[in-house]
């Protein structure tokens, strides 16, 4: 079984912090907004889907900490801790949807006791999790289809048991393929700045004993050329209507090089991942890093004093070059205009 | 006036140590055959042309450590010299062109006593020498009329100063434009693994003044999506008879974004690079470096230990993704099976 990320033991937060990975196993008890939000800003956790529970489970702590014996500053302390947590990443929508989902229930409740609107926070984000977690094994059921035997995979960035709560969206596919006895090869891109798929996905294909070799980002497309690779799968920070995805930098690179190839490419997500507010990619904010993940990237110097640098945390790979998305309704594929609100009604 | 990187002085090697930059500028004084073959294979020195000429002072050096009672000896010791020298890095060319130009060179004057052999290999050393930068500077003035004013260029690994005796290959033609005065943005991508852009292109770029962006080559894709780049120009470590380039890895995906984004894809490398014995680039060799290189590149472990890596050291872009390759003799386009013997023959 891969590993559980993320947990609500105790009224705490339990979670690996995932800055350590792979050298060491650290668990985080978070039990406090403020280190919550550090813990989210500094990508302890990360990943679309694991950051929305994780900050679900903020706003049980947020309820907690607010003022509880006056029900207005109550409801103002989970506004103030709502726009606090949605501040820490901009691009992916899970964060925003799970921390609105929240806002919206308690206000839609407002005539319950402060101890009744904290039972129902904390009960609304387990059901969070939970779905989390059964949503991960439906996108895997049905992503799995697409894997041959035998196959050979090209991924990016971190969408395994770390990127949500226990089970993954693009390697979720990858386990499920594996759990039904297909033999897979995973080429993982390391993913630079934060090496995501250096330090997170080698460390968990290891821990299910699935093949895995890693390469530099720019090899991917040598490894297209020298190799008959069958897909390529990501996960996505935020999908617009028309179906163009904001996912991890590099995504976009990665989706060029499999188109010029003749590889399909597969987004693997949650529903939730889609914002249904924007029309397509050009809405999306793309977050934009410190300078020093790439200049001072573990420990060492590796760029003069006061380089010029750009750093996007995320890109947007247009829905021409996405041959499906697979969600936990099924695969959707062009036009996606059409399919993805019926996908929504599925759910 | 950008920096020297290598010169013989006083019956000595005096080269910058490049693992150390951009936090240290420190020279070596190699006067010794081990000490050159090691720094050459660590990239003490690196770049196509620069280990060119540091091998052929490696001759001189392989000359002066010679047994020079005997001149059968002596032969069989620079014999020794060049196969040790050769076998230091196999991709590059370059390399072995200056090593056996040296060898044939004595081989043909066998009949000279050992003091005048080894002052014809020091001659010839500093002949090379002399050529790289006469060389860089003519591959500059033919490419610079390339450069649009107000360029926005895209660039991958070094092939400026450091990369050659002192001035560069693709870099060169930047410098060149620069110095006639046009304005240039230059997008450097990083390089993994060994960050030759963000620690060498950056450092030689402030230097010069020229303004400079450093990105992680899985952005290269996205900054050619949002930003109106006029080419890309690269090095070369080996080039087939048709075309076919073999330079660090990442090229290669770089081509082919360019291509899905309809930008000029230019090669600039003096003749010395193509290798005129072999047809294509499936039989340019790949070196494969260490995997320590990625997985403990920056002073950190990054991936977990037993991590399975795939670490070509180039990758090979196929003649049709270039648009042109600019030598000293001037700018070859296609078909380059015909024009690349008749720019030899123009030298």
């Amino acid at each position: 079984m891969p590993v559980t990320t993320l947990q609500w033991v105790d009224g705490k937060i339990r979670m690996i912090d995932q800055t350590l990975l792979p050298t060491e196993l650290k668990y985080l008890h978070i039990d406090n907004l403020e280190v919550l939000a550090e813990a989210i800003r500094n990508l302890r956790v990360r990943g679309a889907p694991a950051i929305g529970v994780a900050a679900a489970f903020g706003m049980v702590l947020a309820g907690q900490q607010a003022p509880y014996s006056d029900k207005k500053q109550f409801l103002a302390g989970l506004d103030n801790a709502a726009s606090f947590l949605k501040a820490t990443r901009p691009t992916a929508v899970n964060l925003a949807w799970a921390v609105d989902r929240l806002l919206k229930g308690v206000r839609q409740r407002e005539n319950l006791d402060i101890p009744d609107l904290k039972r129902w926070l904390i009960d609304e984000a387990m059901a969070l999790y939970g779905q989390d977690r059964d949503i991960n094994r439906r996108i895997g059921a049905h992503g799995e289809k697409l894997i041959p035997q035998n196959a050979q995979v090209v991924t990016h960035c971190n969408t395994g048991a770390l990127a949500t709560v226990d089970y993954g969206t693009a390697l979720g596919v990858i386990y499920s393929a594996h759990a039904n006895g297909k033999k897979i090869h995973v080429w993982v891109d390391e993913t630079r700045p934060l090496l995501q798929g250096a330090r997170l996905n080698m460390w968990e294909l290891a821990q299910e004993n699935i093949d895995a070799t890693l390469i530099c980002d720019n090899m991917a497309a040598m490894v297209m050329r020298k190799h008959k690779i069958d897909l390529c799968i990501v996960g996505a920070d935020r999908i617009a209507r028309n179906g163009d995805t904001a996912n991890k930098i590099g995504t976009y690179g990665l989706a060029v090089a499999a188109r010029h190839h003749g590889v399909p490419f597969y987004v693997a997500a949650p529903i939730s991942t889609i914002d249904f507010a924007i029309a397509s990619g050009v809405e999306i904010p793309i977050e934009e890093r410190a300078a020093s993940e790439i200049t001072h990237g573990f420990g060492r110097q590796t760029a003069p004093e006061g380089a010029k640098v750009y750093a996007p945390a995320f890109d947007v790979t247009p829905v021409e070059l996405i041959s499906g998305i697979i969600t936990e309704s099924g695969i959707i594929s062009s036009p996606y205009e059409l399919q993805l609100p019926k996908s929504l009604k599925n759910t």
